[in-house]
């Protein structure tokens, strides 16, 4: 069997995740220096990045104590508001660094007096050019359409955020050095990967949550699931789900609950997995948590070693394993999926995805 | 045929909404005194009222030029992580003002030096009585499960915040006035509801979107659906749905679509109507927007003559309606689906939700 470029680029992550930490880790500095006496982090960002960000918020808030958010892109590229942002930092995150959208959205916020920083994994990019620092990933050329190694040096890329801005700058880099090695070892096992597959495949009806640190990685891996393997998948918060949408969950439904191995959200979703069991759910299936979250769980594809901080740097992991076999299990090129190119336009004017 | 008691609580909002502005509008001075000179505004609520706080922050923002957004309540209430918000005003949203999570989240807040906003339908509740202000909303005692006249109400209050934050706090007013008449023209009139509950009907898969001022009123719509009609629904701003989940939209889908008559979104939301159609999408439904938009969609039900900034307070009543009306179509208790009760708690050790 040939290996699909999807695969090649989920087994080039471990090299692509290590070679951003280290590029990245230099500027703390600077970083500190661009964010200081600015009190907020607005991340603008769609799609993938988007996820990424999420995780980039809350590790800025539990992590570094620092208070971050999500723009609107909107607010300034169609209302043309004008804000106040000469207090925030706006982080504008996007593989390509050519999402017009984005690009809009980044020189709107400078106009209103935000400095900028841009995520990007091109330094010749309109983003990363145009903004006040780079943060350019090192993830090398993504050339199959569900984006995986991109993604996960985005999330390298908020860690080295987060750190720069966090008391000890220091504190999380043991633990970030061994997520290249985590992700590794992730790939090799495959744990619970083909079970996860079969399963997703007898069911028309997928959910997905998680919580908190891991949010991002269950909106990811909602999204993969859905781009690649055209399934029409919700991703809902822990929250958002008990918040009514829990109604509609019955046989026909795979719920697919992703947590850290500790922290206190792994508590909650295990409660949720027996949850889900009473209510009847076809299955669920856990990716990641702790042996009770495991046991509450009818397949299991295990997660890192890694405390739930840094955890999302690898947890998608198993993710990105079931969805590139899922898609091949249901005749599909996990390459090219049906639909999407590979610089995403939000507007079908500002490019080519018509 | 006796009327359900979601169908009477819709009923009121007229009245409902006019007593709500009438008695929250002498409190924009106070509002402004308490904003003075703090530059954020961050809201914390779930369910239907975090749709609420979705138009809130928009409005907040593109009406009033205030920077604003949704904090993440387990940064607080989990992680226990210390901000300063010594900037910020934080808004907790809850019908019942008893919502265990945002009571502590509002808690939290106070204590990291944020000045508190309660939004709730009780003067009396734990929210309503810690916070620094509290807007009482004023839609009478709900019964029905489905949040109706408590939503619409809590967008009252949502327009007269953001008004008495905006340059002319008068700026809104007219149109403001003229919301109640039209919410009684749109129940009245019914127009389309019945075309929509049957194309809905016909079909296992449904998704919502909208942009910007109405994409709260999207996600309303979606979470309404799937709780009381038990349909897995998404709700996906039309950014969202364009970078991924687009792909998965085939004749099995129901797009309803949601739009303003005028401002910079209607536009887009006609493109993508255009856009699904080519795409073999088994039906759009389209609520409010303009002519081209109707012309684009193949069942419309038609929204409120109200400029896009204070359109959401009647945008959702044909939402509304239809949602009812499916439900009895189905064979369901629109006043009492599975699985939820009326205070919602996040968390089961909270409260009576297992």
């Amino acid at each position: 069997m040939t290996m699909t470029t999807m695969a090649r680029e989920i087994a080039e992550q471990p090299a692509a995740i290590a070679r951003t930490i280290e590029a990245l880790r230099p500027l703390r500095a600077t970083i500190r220096e661009l964010a200081a006496s600015r009190r907020t982090v607005l991340f603008v960002a769609r799609g993938s990045s988007d996820n990424a960000s999420i995780y980039g918020r809350y590790l800025l808030e539990v992590h570094a104590g620092h208070p971050a958010g999500l723009a609107a892109p909107s607010v300034g590229t169609h209302y043309g508001a004008r804000l106040d942002l000469t207090d925030a930092v706006v982080v504008s995150v996007s593989q390509s660094g050519e999402t017009q959208e984005i690009v809009e959205a980044q020189a709107w916020a400078a106009d209103c007096g935000a400095r900028t920083i841009a995520v990007t994994n091109d330094a010749g990019s309109a983003l990363s050019k145009a903004a006040d620092l780079a943060l350019v990933t090192d993830a090398g050329r993504e050339l199959a359409v569900p984006a995986t190694k991109s993604y996960t040096t985005q999330l390298a890329a908020m860690a080295v955020l987060a750190s720069a801005l966090a008391p000890d700058p220091h504190a999380l880099d043991a633990e970030l050095d061994r997520a290249p090695g985590e992700v590794e070892r992730l790939i090799t096992e495959r744990d619970g990967v083909d079970e996860a597959v079969e399963a997703l495949a007898a069911t028309p009806e997928i959910l997905v949550s998680g919580r908190g640190i891991a949010f991002g990685t269950a909106l990811e891996t909602a999204l993969k699931l859905e781009e690649t393997c055209l399934r029409p998948v919700r991703g809902l918060s822990y929250a958002d789900l008990r918040h009514g949408p829990i109604a509609v969950v019955d046989a026909e439904h795979v719920a697919v609950l992703v947590a850290a191995q500790d922290g206190p959200m792994v508590g909650g979703m295990t409660e949720l997995a027996d949850d889900l069991r009473e209510r009847g759910v076809g299955a669920t299936i856990g990716i990641g948590g702790d042996p009770a979250f495991a046991a509450a769980c009818d397949v299991v594809a295990g997660g890192p070693r890694l405390t739930e901080l840094v955890a999302p740097l690898a947890l998608v992991v198993p993710a990105q394993l079931i969805v590139e076999a899922l898609a091949r299990r249901l005749g599909l090129d996990p390459d090219a999926p049906r639909g999407l190119s590979k610089v995403t336009q939000t507007d079908p004017q500002d490019g080519g995805t018509r």
